[in-house]
């Protein structure tokens, strides 16, 4: 192996395989070396034992005893280059790269499968558990319905704080950033776009669809309040950050944004930085794969799994036979929704609510208004009206919110957090 | 593919080829065709396709055109035989036949991987969950700490209705006999013997040892109250039926049992007939395996995972490279108790069993004595004495327990469960 980068994973790398040198050999059927490290860094901070250290990446690439290159650089052009110049040099590559995955991987995919080399990118998602190798192989008999995971541990950390203490999103960042959760600049973790990297290369192989990463529509947690936790709570549910794909009759949809998941599910369960992916399929139905999303070890683990994949000639199949499929944009899309809608507090009001939604073929699981909420802001006595609706198409709510929107007994911004029952094994 | 038997797993298999036929075909990378049935009962009950039918199993192994048997008629003794001729005549093996491997694995398999064929049996532990690949290949860069599940279903679904429902053991049995989940005789699965197959199985794959079914501890759950249930949760515990085996400097432990597992545990959240293995490894920690551990469908999906892989070339490799391993006995191997006994009612009797539980080393975490708990046998008045124990060597514990059990104070058979704490990930 050449190894490409030397921060927290390339270190755990390095780690791991000394550690478990004797049985990751066996494992592979025959010995696992590192010959060659290369990184930005000059000086390596761990012991690279016998490796050649260099701090040019093609050296990597061009060293003649290097049969699979490990990609743990990060960032998407550097990563892209390097993969077009292992495909090129005929080597097999192994990556924890998700973004360079996602935005590139339906151009060089296809180029590694004809030059016959492995890209494995385990690593890529869900951290130490083998989430790709399910999806690929371990249920490769089945039909995927849909897959719904808890994908990024920063988020999830952020949102269970929210939920245990009550805190405040800005509170529960400073936290997750003090302990090391979240980066010092949070915004690919909090507002999605990590998640919407993983569920990209999730979909694509869930549907043997491209990846095709604009298609996802990502929103992220970064306003939500302690207050709607709270009333979600109230009414049986957790909000949970959630990347879902969904494959139906008519077309693909893949989105990550907040939700509101009953309380009985093991995903609402599932609190802290830990990960948890649930596939459901026509054989199995929904089956359900937790662990941690992230750190050193655990995504070291699934790089050398692909290493050891690749030394024992378990070739992964190519993916996108299927060519590109249809694919709903968010309008098109069926959710159930939550509503908070600040409301003035005077007889009547809750009826035109209840008639508009009506009027565009939302209809009513469930109404909160407690007297204890009512508000004043200036001279205007208001209070946030809690409206749980069954399944509708999106387009229908986005029409419904803005003749609500409109109203002038409406006093403030309504927030609207998607509700997704899953199913009862989920 | 020649199958032979059509029960249950059998048909599904016909029925989940029949559905998906041209994505596995993709998946295989290859045409993936049933040429040959053979089964017990002269009338097939499915539309076979083209498929030769006979009640011959020879005919399957015997047809040149199949490359792949899959045996899929329960027993030991006629599968092993199977499995056998299987081997003679180089054709590559499939089952979901725990009993046969946990029985006949250390014998056959490596004969079988001598002869270049592979056995697939991911469908012999955890039905339809990925667990056998996960253990082989998606942690393969891991050492393995322990394995704790509830790979029973029948005794899963008893014991959620006996938690759920307060009802008693003998009534959710009848309950899970009604609904399917429990046979007739359900002996093999309320006993543990299953479960203890199925742990034997994933024991040898964690620690690449042989599989040695024998040296299994095994108890069952029939002897479990509603009572036992009650005082558990009011301690912070669900009860569960757990296969674990763990590796420690001393040896290997491998143990099937009713275990309070902290309430807060995913583990404990798990009920129904569904399956949950937790992993803990060195470089991943804790990661979570969850899904149907049996049925038609689920089972006929791991069944063709294992075809897929063997049309892929994905090898598996060989068991107990390692030979065979120090094992520990029961008696040698640590966990906290549970432990209701019932004492007369009077003043000093708690002293003396903690006196007799510390004279052996074993330290009290709770004691829960209820005032209305007090009941009258004959002449005597006398309480149920809830204790929670810390870690102790089960010999300890068995010593104390002797000793106590004698007391002319103690009224009745003392009731103990082991305490599995696992990891707060677990």
């Amino acid at each position: 192996m050449g190894l490409c980068g030397l921060g927290t994973v390339g270190q755990g790398v390095v780690e791991l395989l000394r550690r478990n040198q004797a049985s990751i050999d066996v494992q592979a059927g025959r010995p696992i070396e590192l010959v060659r490290v290369a990184s930005r860094t000059p000086k390596p901070m761990v012991d690279l034992g016998g490796a050649a250290f260099s701090t040019d990446l093609a050296d990597v690439i061009n060293d003649p005893q290097v049969d699979v290159v490990l990609e743990l650089i990060g960032g998407e052009a550097d990563a892209r280059q390097l993969l077009l110049q292992a495909i090129e040099a005929r080597k097999h590559f192994v990556t924890a790269n998700k973004a360079m995955i996602a935005a590139h991987g339906d151009e060089l995919l296809p180029n590694a499968y004809e030059a016959g080399i492995s890209v494995g990118f385990e690593a890529a998602v869900g951290g130490g558990i083998p989430i790709i190798k399910t999806l690929r192989e371990g249920l490769a008999a089945n039909s995927i319905n849909w897959v719904a995971g808890i994908i990024n541990g920063t988020s999830n950390f952020i949102l269970s704080a929210m939920a245990g203490k009550g805190a405040s999103f800005d509170d529960a960042l400073s936290e997750a950033q003090a302990l090391g959760y979240a980066e010092a600049d949070p915004t690919f973790d909090i507002e999605g776009v990590d998640a919407a990297h993983k569920l990209a290369i999730m979909a694509a192989l869930a549907f043997d669809c491209p990846i095709a990463f604009p298609a996802v529509y990502t929103e992220g947690i970064s306003t939500l309040t302690a207050e709607d936790i709270e009333y979600a709570q109230a009414l049986g549910y957790r909000i949970k950050h959630l990347g879902i794909a969904r494959r139906s009759a008519r077309g693909i949809e893949t989105r990550v944004h907040p939700a509101l998941v009953p309380e009985q599910r093991l995903l609402a369960k599932v609190d802290g930085v830990m990960n948890a992916v649930v596939i459901n399929s026509d054989a199995v139905g929904s089956s359900l794969y937790y662990g941690p999303g992230a750190g050193a070890l655990p995504t070291a683990s699934s790089v050398l799994a692909d290493v050891i994949d690749i030394a024992c000639n378990r070739a992964a199949r190519p993916l996108s036979i299927n060519g590109e499929a249809d694919r709903l944009n968010m309008a098109e899309v069926d959710t159930a929704y939550y509503l908070r809608i600040p409301a003035v507090d005077q007889p009547g009001v809750l009826a035109q609510l209840a008639q508009i939604l009506s009027q565009n073929a939302i209809s009513i699981e469930a109404v909160i208004q407690r007297e204890q909420a009512i508000r004043v802001t200036g001279s205007t006595s208001w209070v946030p009206v809690i409206i749980l609706t069954h399944r509708v198409q999106e387009q229908a709510m986005n029409q419904a919110l803005e003749t609500i929107q409109a109203l002038p007994e409406v006093v403030g911004q309504i927030t609207r957090i998607r509700v997704e029952p899953l199913d009862e094994h989920a």
